[in-house]
């Protein structure tokens, strides 16, 4: 893997390929911050004290992904507050318009969300450098984080097909957003689109990747809804 | 200090001690579980990206010392939340009563609020054997995490008399409920009292440590509200 290294030591001195690492992990770690207070405020709404601390725990988690981003950020040179900036506003509002007002809702939120999220990240990060990619795949990797959700999830649909049918529509609504604000954040930002797509490189997605990387990511959401038991 | 050893082991063998260490630590425990919900949802109003991570982190650390707590618990074969579920109306109320509704008036609360009762845990807790001592001493230090809200409200008072005079109040009437909810609890709990009370005993308190006990509190609170500029 040589090769390999020479080409990232390479990227690294072409400042579009650096712009556009920095607004990936300033909106990773926003993501992971806002997380962070979204689950804990969510948490609040739990139903035990159990589910409670299960909520409780996976927002702490998410802080520490922030803090891992943000270190990195540092080591690069960059004030991670700026980083985060241009993103604040966007996921400010994906989270406004998309605030559960039930317990079950902030369940499925999480784990729709966070999947939809962790799977779009890895997507774009194998076409980026060892470090980078390996330092977003730590901060997206917690085995069995999410097992309490599903298993709350399918107990309370079992008996309920009402809430099954709500929270499936409300599960497309969190798709919808996602892809909708995930655009808009794409369309904003140069450095981002840049790293994203670089026609002619091999080192860059073309269209036909974008296609096939939002082929799967529907895909798996759509999984990822049939686990709980819900209509996709 | 193998007398001491020799001591904690027999008072282990009283199922009182036992119980009133399992109080202490499930009281405690709970009190780390709602400290970072609400240090998480007060981060909210927090005015810059900055000061929103430092009290989010603050929060972090409040679950990392609930987690150690909670493992004690289970070692000690009590379920964490049996052991918490007598003290969640109590503390919910005084979270209530004293729901901070600016910035500053969280930043004090935190302040005032978690220092009364790292001081009252680590007064308890010399009474207590080696172990559950180190541990409760371990989960309440944490050096340095409250400088950012010391210098946050000396610079907002600095130049705001109003602002001064009302958290200086507002400082008041969390020393107020604090002392009258924690008389409530132990009140309520035969087993904290025992532990804290064994008149003619070497290991427990008697009233007059008592008495010194809350001179001691009231003088830090003291000390702590001068620190932040205010009046107590």
């Amino acid at each position: 893997m040589v090769d390999d290294k020479d080409d990232a030591r390479g990227r690294w001195t072409d400042p579009t390929y650096r712009a556009g690492v920095v607004d990936l992990l300033g909106v990773l770690a926003y993501g992971e911050l806002s997380a962070f207070g979204r689950l804990a405020s969510d948490a609040e709404l739990a139903p035990s004290l159990d589910s409670r601390v299960a909520l409780s725990r996976l927002a702490a988690l998410e802080f520490g992904h922030y803090e891992l981003l943000a270190a990195r950020l540092q080591e690069l040179g960059v004030d991670p507050h700026e980083a985060m900036a241009p993103f604040v506003a966007a996921l400010d509002a994906f989270h406004e318009r998309i605030d559960p007002s039930t317990w079950h809702e902030s369940l499925v939120k999480y784990f729709v969300g966070d999947s939809i999220a962790s799977d779009f990240f890895r997507e774009v990060s194998a076409f980026l450098d060892d470090d980078t990619r390996d330092l977003i795949t730590g901060a997206l990797d917690s085995p069995g984080k999410t097992e309490f959700v599903v298993k709350e999830v399918l107990a309370a649909t079992a008996e309920d097909p009402v809430l099954a049918s709500r929270l499936a529509l409300w599960g497309r609504r969190l798709m919808g957003e996602a892809l909708s604000q995930s655009q808009r954040v794409a369309a904003d930002r140069d450095a981002l689109q840049t790293l994203m797509m670089s026609p002619g490189s091999t080192a860059g997605m073309g269209l036909v990747e974008i296609v096939e990387i939002f082929g799967r990511l529907t895909q798996r959401h759509t999984e990822r809804m049939t686990q709980l038991g819900l209509e996709s």
